[in-house]
């Protein structure tokens, strides 16, 4: 196993960003400023066609960090951010705009590319919490979550039905396709979002993933509004959900 | 009007709770013991065979008022708590009790009912807002939300769709029958209960009623388990809902 490398420090408001890569693979680790002892660690996937530290992940991570004293680790993913874009990476993101722009059905595009991105990503999760589970701010017993939407189920369903040192896990809005007989794996605790009115996957759709899921304790969210507004309180809701899991105070900023 | 009258004031845990009689309608106002200026309130309905001052109501009083300085209010619904029980009362609850022991579907008794309890309760519902409104720790231009599920839902429906003064309401769990053309008049932001393995109300009975609201935003939450197992976090979420809205910081006892 390649050792995690890390390439920058910096810190602002409460939290500590640490840059670091294993192998190849670009990543950020967002801690508290506090250290202390082991805290549980959130493992987030960002979205399609985005990268690690976009807004979402940043913005999400500071609720973690200065909310309940987690720690925040996202990866780029193959094709995304800091990482090569290869011929087949650009054959995709072609089809899918000119599928967009034809207002041709995303979905068939998406299922098929985020899929192929889950093979390479998974192990690299795992790689990656291999790594940082050496940390001794996080260490090899405590809890792990993982938080991912769009593309970050398209690749958190397969890694959470083989990964069992992850907990508990916050899902939503992709295509039930080739993840239901994924999910019908998973058995930890669930919370999963969907648009009510999302114009790329269908409420049937939406509803027969989350049905998939054999846990015992699954929340499903719906919101009104299209794809692309699921609305902000619901990062709110999974740091309250990982903090009622993992035994840690959340604080709101309602 | 007649006036409300307040019988019996005691106080524990940062909460004081004060009994009153508005006519014949017996409740009670929990408030916050630090007293200040206006406060939002928080009308809330027991469910079906339930009063006032179940723990379920207590409990979830507990954290708006301690935990966002809010009001919650709680009247007993005719035929329940304080309240005389009419020869209709008892008919209805031996035929629900019949069918249940038979194994014979409730809803058709629980929907019909409950929608005789609404016609009665809804009236008493504004009325007591009026006398509430007329405190000062409360005042008349407050935000003011409901709160209630199963029969809480069967009066809140009808009562929201007629009342302007309330501004964001929970209900949940409760057949769509006679509540659907009530719920299409409501515009006001929902967060809706369900429970996906609910023995009693079917997955498309719960989001016909949740579809059928108007509201630009609204949140289904569909919690795994049957009918009377709605997880407790729900009230925290509840919490949280309102607090967005209103403006107050919301702890979590997570």
């Amino acid at each position: 196993m390649s050792p995690l490398r890390f390439t920058n420090e910096s810190s602002s408001n409460g939290m500590i960003e640490r840059d670091f890569t294993l192998g190849d693979v670009p990543g950020v680790l967002w801690s508290p400023a506090s250290g202390g002892d082991p805290a549980p660690l959130i493992l987030m996937c960002h979205g399609g066609g985005n990268h690690k530290k976009h807004p979402a992940m940043s913005g999400r991570a500071q609720r973690f960090v200065t909310g309940c004293g987690f720690h925040v680790a996202v990866i780029d993913t193959p094709g995304h951010g800091d990482r090569p874009v290869t011929a087949h990476d650009e054959a995709e993101v072609a089809a899918l705009f000119a599928a967009r722009a034809a207002g041709e059905p995303e979905g068939p595009i998406v299922v098929r590319y985020n899929a192929h991105l889950a093979e390479l990503a998974v192990p690299e999760w795992r790689a990656t919490l291999d790594a940082l589970q050496q940390l001794p701010e996080i260490g090899a017993n405590g809890p792990v979550g993982f938080f991912g939407i769009n593309m970050g189920t398209a690749i958190g369903v397969p890694l959470v039905a083989i990964e069992p040192r992850i907990k508990a896990a916050v899902f939503g809005q992709h295509w039930p396709d080739v993840l239901v007989d994924k999910a019908k794996q998973i058995t930890i605790p669930i919370e999963f979002d969907m648009q009510w009115d999302d114009e790329h996957i269908s409420r049937e759709d939406s509803l027969q993933l989350f049905d998939a899921f054999a846990s015992t304790e699954k929340t499903l969210h719906a919101n009104s509004g299209k794809h692309k507004e699921l609305p902000r309180f619901e990062a709110d809701s999974a740091v309250h959900f990982f903090a009622r899991h993992f035994g840690r105070p959340a604080t709101s900023p309602a």
